[in-house]
């Protein structure tokens, strides 16, 4: 029997990328963050939550109810690892609609896409290796990177995989740039497509997904999160063939399964309802959000450069001067309105210069206004603090 | 950009630990298990699920309901990724009556046991140590322990970790020995204290866990897929304070957070159900299944060994003679009857000597006589044939 001291620290890989310093800064944004979220005097305009008022509850409490009449035993037990068969093919039915030719047996359904993306690094990537992202990209993914010891690079660098939000980019909303999509689909690396808000454009439906094009490397991700709602934690994977047994091994051997309940609501969920139209609602919906709250932006605070979002839940918002984002956020709670700090999208992690992430998606249509004219007073607050300790 | 060619198998240490020939083995192994599940023909012995006529179907459903009426929107939304607060609580007030001193913000809300574990593992241990565990344990412990590129070895060999079940083992269903219960009390490695069926002995309540003793080494892993249901997905996980904020962060970048609805729904249920009647109900019953399998043993296999279960839902079989495993399993699938082999359990894989894990739990309780006599009856005929290949 060994006697490894139990006060050793275990130095592990995985979380190599976190230094004290930033790990000191990110649990007080982490605070920062959870104070905004308990608080109800605080109009939340971070987080990237989808809008509750848009969860079909009643078609999903209808889904369960049938679900445990007919199939209750089923339910509440044990599921196979990849997923239920129904589900995974009309997952596939909806690709191939965007022109991907995949079937149900190529689907793995996971505990949301997040765990998605964490097979698809693990089976794509090795320790050290350089991962192309997008200059500002999902926190998450750059988190995940970090601690698997993967180091996140530019576009153009030299890279060993990419992961993309090719359709909707978080936080700008935007698709890929035309010339980085052509790069990908040039180059021979692992690409990680993540597909979270592809439904979600304002203009159209989902348009063809890079897997299409690139079925033999593209790892795929996709999500019920934004569409249906994410508290069922259903996302799924399509990873290149050749790949298919070792994401589903480590799939089972995460967490053996996705909710067998989860699944078969979404099954009958997309089963019962008509979803496509669903989405147009939802498109609609949030391009009149997005419409209002770039409206109120271009009252309030005039000077702040954005491009408007073409899909997803936010603005990225870039202020025509700096101050401390961690200040500027304190004083925007205290000023009744949170908003997401640039640096967590950021490769780099760095806060200069000054941008946040402002969502439309979670709080009423008409708190937007209101939101942003809080804001404006927090900035014009931190502004004068900025100045007085400049001068 | 690189050009790094797509076809190169990306080597990662997670999948060192499996050989092309075993994972032929186990393939073959997963295949004849999927035929025995799919056909409604064979008593299913194996897998070791829970009886779906003890799911409370009518209780949960009401949960549900009681849950997308009062807290809708945040059941179907995103949540903290340690859980939810109550069921945080109540967790941690049942592990307390066991001599536990935690609280509920000890406790860290996991997809299912798997993923405690799976997080355990990569918080205590580094890439290659030697984690001991009992001759025959869990599989996909196992299983994971080999992906991690770690070591299992034997209790009484220098270890950095133990895995264990100490209120009640799988698949022999018996509490840890107690000599193997003093020497790791007086070990200093870390623990992963496996607690999945500590509810589940037949005689008692559930016993003190190690964690009571030993809280700055021991993660213990516990879960609702055996008591109430598997479907949920939710077990919990309760590291050493020390690791808590290493241990959230895996969580977080695993999956973000276990479902809220399945979370709330579980919160409700313990809140509005006698959950500790229950488990007075379910220890009977499974005990007396144990009872009815013993009886049909002793009729129809009188040679064969097993020690009855003190707990759990399996018995551990030892045949009084050597045939090939997957032979038998396949000529017990033909006869109508699963069970699981015995070499998935085991810390070396061997199938020698012959074993198998016989469960209890899921089938209905008229059947475990037939099952027990397909079994026999197949057992005769792999012996027979062996006899034939030998002689």
């Amino acid at each position: 029997m060994s006697h490894a001291a139990p006060a050793r620290p275990p130095v592990h890989p995985r979380r190599s990328g976190l230094g004290g310093a930033r790990r000191g800064a990110v649990c007080a944004l982490d605070a920062l963050r959870r104070q905004a979220a308990t608080d109800h005097h605080v109009i939340g305009m971070g987080g990237g939550l989808p809008s509750p008022a848009q969860f079909p509850k009643r078609a999903l409490a209808d889904s369960f109810l049938r679900v445990i009449a007919r199939r209750g035993g089923a339910a509440l037990q044990y599921g196979w690892p990849e997923g239920i068969s129904s589900l995974r093919e009309k997952i596939a039915a909806r690709l191939s609609r965007r022109g991907a030719e995949v079937f149900g047996e190529d689907i793995i359904v996971t505990s949301g896409a997040q765990q998605a993306i964490a097979i698809a690094f693990e089976v794509a990537c090795r320790h050290g290796e350089r991962v192309a992202v997008d200059p500002e990209t999902y926190p998450a993914a750059l988190e995940l990177l970090r601690e698997r010891g993967l180091v996140p690079v530019d576009m153009c660098e030299e890279m060993s995989a990419a992961y993309v939000m090719p359709a909707i980019g978080n936080p700008r909303g935007r698709p890929l740039a035309r010339q980085l999509r052509a790069r990908l689909l040039g180059a021979r690396c692992a690409i990680i497509e993540d597909d979270a808000y592809a439904d979600l454009c304002f203009a159209h439906p989902a348009p063809r997904p890079l897997l299409a094009d690139l079925r033999q490397r593209v790892f795929h991700v996709g999500t019920f999160s934004k569409t249906l709602c994410p508290g069922l934690r259903i996302g799924y994977l399509i990873p290149p063939p050749r790949h298919f047994r070792a994401a589903l091994r480590l799939k089972q051997s995460s967490d053996l399964q996705a909710g067998s309940l989860a699944q078969m609501i979404i099954d009958d969920y997309l089963r019962e309802n008509d979803f496509d139209a669903r989405l147009v609602r939802l498109r609609s919906s949030y391009h009149s959000r997005a419409n209002l709250l770039a409206q109120a932006l271009r009252h309030y605070l005039p000077s702040w450069q954005f491009s408007f979002p073409e899909g997803g839940f936010a603005f990225w918002l870039e202020p025509d001067s700096y101050v401390d984002e961690r200040l500027f956020l304190e004083r925007a709670i205290a000023a009744g309105v949170s908003f997401d700090v640039g640096s967590s999208f950021r490769r780099r992690n760095g806060s200069h210069p000054l941008a946040i992430r402002l969502c439309f998606s979670f709080v009423p249509p008409a708190a937007l206004e209101e939101g942003t004219r809080r804001l404006a007073h927090a900035w014009s607050e931190v502004r004068r603090e900025n100045g007085r300790a400049v001068g």
